[in-house]
């Protein structure tokens, strides 16, 4: 729903690793558009794109533009694509560190232009963070070099979205050992309240429901099998509660996920990576979508990663970058519409 | 499939906790006898189960036997019934030490049976440990009981079994942190023996397919999150492959309950207790049975608890057990047709 009057932006994606499936994703995605694909350009090689297209057989134009500005009304006839050249040619599966300033370029195009409102949001497509490394890469990882280049102070958060679930694991890429060790309650109300803000202004829920799952077995059953539940995932949860937000539990993990439970929830908040990540590819494998909340701009990212093994094949399938893009849109449209609902008021 | 001239033996069902739903499940599973529900008979107190008929309106008549020899003749027209009687009155929702001899005798009971061949398997309703302990019990659970009962010299092991999914826990009810320190090759590569094997014999699976889960997120990728999955899970899964048995992993826990992942294995060897929990609750809230695997008899139970909070009331689901005696009549029926094999063999 555009409102009258109301400029429509471009989504803007991002090149990825150019050695994986990023690029064919994309033309996919494009040669989609009839499918409510809404309109988006991607930061890339118009050259790469091209040859890609040639070479999988998708049947995709590519339109170099020179302004995001330009892309919506290309869109119809042709992938817009803002160039980003690369300097090196790069196989498919054969990740160069010398591909890195164009990688990292396209990301640092695409925030800027976020926080100058010229898009709706940033879709980015998978990186190889070895590449980068390589090539002098300083960050943990994609996320925080965002949230860096858009300036953010506070940790960002991740939440993973499928059609039946939204998760969000409070501690993410680290050994399970370290997760347990590194839990506290000051990470879960961070990333509690970052979660409910962004499910009432993105995801339009007028009264967010957070399920806080327990860490242990059954939560815990009491303290018999663990103390994390009592002393720490507990606390976390009166803490929110007290800052007004509807957070219950701690919730026995294997229960929390049916079909039933999930009615009762707008997003899990999860203590551990597979404790999120098991019940949302379980349930829908290939249409989760990755996106990072506390940003100052919409951010959305399919939740797989590169696939250097069929990259350049075209197997690839589109599925989460298309779920990754019409939701970017939709957050984008409801977040302008908070916006607009807070000036007026 | 019942080989001619072999003697068709009813499944016991054991009366569990008698404060929870294990009485009204049995009966409601009878009341359904014509839906390929397999002859069964309760080790129970039968005025105890006639009232609790009257009380939630569940249409089924109770029948006293003297052995379980009368099952099956009796099972169309009324649920047999092997007394044993509960010295107190219980009320629903009320677990009282008094009834912990009854519950104890009748699992003992079935053992026996069982080991005895007059039964064709063992089907457990939930206890209340916390009732038990007060009267003297002292083992960590159901299970262990029942495996000290029936002479067992190495620990049993859980199979969680669905329509979509097999898991087998190497850890169970300890906490999260505990499991992590707990967890060895020996204790993965002792339940995979005992998984492969179970697979061959009772779920006639002529080639057992095992897929081992990784202790942390990517399966630790490449030790970049953790080591377990390189110096515990990996050399595991080493030697159950020099034993013969078809083991893959380990494999990144998040990935690998997707629908067509599951069609590569025949169970999932799970490293804790959620990990297995967590996929097969999220898929089949309502039909999970609880599978003992090493026993010298097929023991099955449903996977739920005692659900004090709606006992009595007749609103308990049986699914789950009836799900269970309809798996422990396939087990039996299999483990038999192995045993006649080798027995020609």
């Amino acid at each position: 729903m555009t409102v009258a009057g109301e400029r429509e932006l471009p989504l803007a994606l991002t090149m990825g690793e150019p050695a994986g499936i990023g690029g064919e994703i994309a033309l996919m995605a494009w040669a989609r558009r009839a499918d409510r694909i809404p309109p988006f350009f991607a930061i890339d090689d118009p050259a790469r794109l091209r040859a890609l297209a040639r070479r999988t057989g998708i049947a995709a134009a590519i339109e170099p533009i020179a302004a995001p500005e330009d892309a919506p009304s290309i869109f119809p006839r042709a992938l817009p694509v803002l160039a980003e050249p690369i300097a090196v040619e790069v196989a498919p599966g054969r990740p160069d560190a010398a591909a890195a300033p164009a990688v990292l370029g396209a990301i640092d195009r695409a925030v800027a232009l976020a926080l100058a409102g010229r898009v709706a949001a940033v879709v980015t497509n998978p990186i190889h963070k070895a590449a980068l490394y390589a090539a002098g890469f300083r960050h943990p990882g994609h996320t925080e070099y965002l949230a860096d280049k858009a300036g953010l102070r506070h940790p960002s958060v991740m939440m993973l979205v499928s059609a039946d679930l939204r998760v969000v694991p409070v501690t993410i890429h680290v050994s399970l050992r370290e997760a347990i060790a590194g839990l506290t309650a000051d990470a879960i109300v961070h990333c509690g309240r970052i979660a409910a803000a962004a499910l009432a202004t993105d995801f339009a829920v007028a009264r967010p429901r957070l399920a806080v799952a327990g860490l242990n077995p059954h939560a815990g059953e009491d303290g018999h099998m663990g103390r994390e539940d009592i002393d720490i995932v507990r606390p976390a949860i009166e803490r929110l509660r007290a800052a007004g937000i509807a957070a219950t539990g701690p919730h026995p993990p294997d229960t929390m996920f049916s079909a039933s439970a999930r009615k009762t929830y707008d997003a899990a908040l999860c203590m551990y990576h597979d404790q999120a990540l098991i019940p949302l590819k379980t349930l829908d494998f290939d249409g989760g979508v990755n996106v990072t909340l506390g940003l100052p701009f919409v951010r959305t990212s399919p939740d797989h990663g590169t696939a250097f093994d069929i990259a350049g094949t075209g197997r690839a399938r589109p599925d989460s970058l298309i779920a990754a893009l019409r939701l970017a849109d939709v957050l984008a449209r409801n977040r302008r519409a908070a916006q607009r609902g807070r000036d007026v008021a």
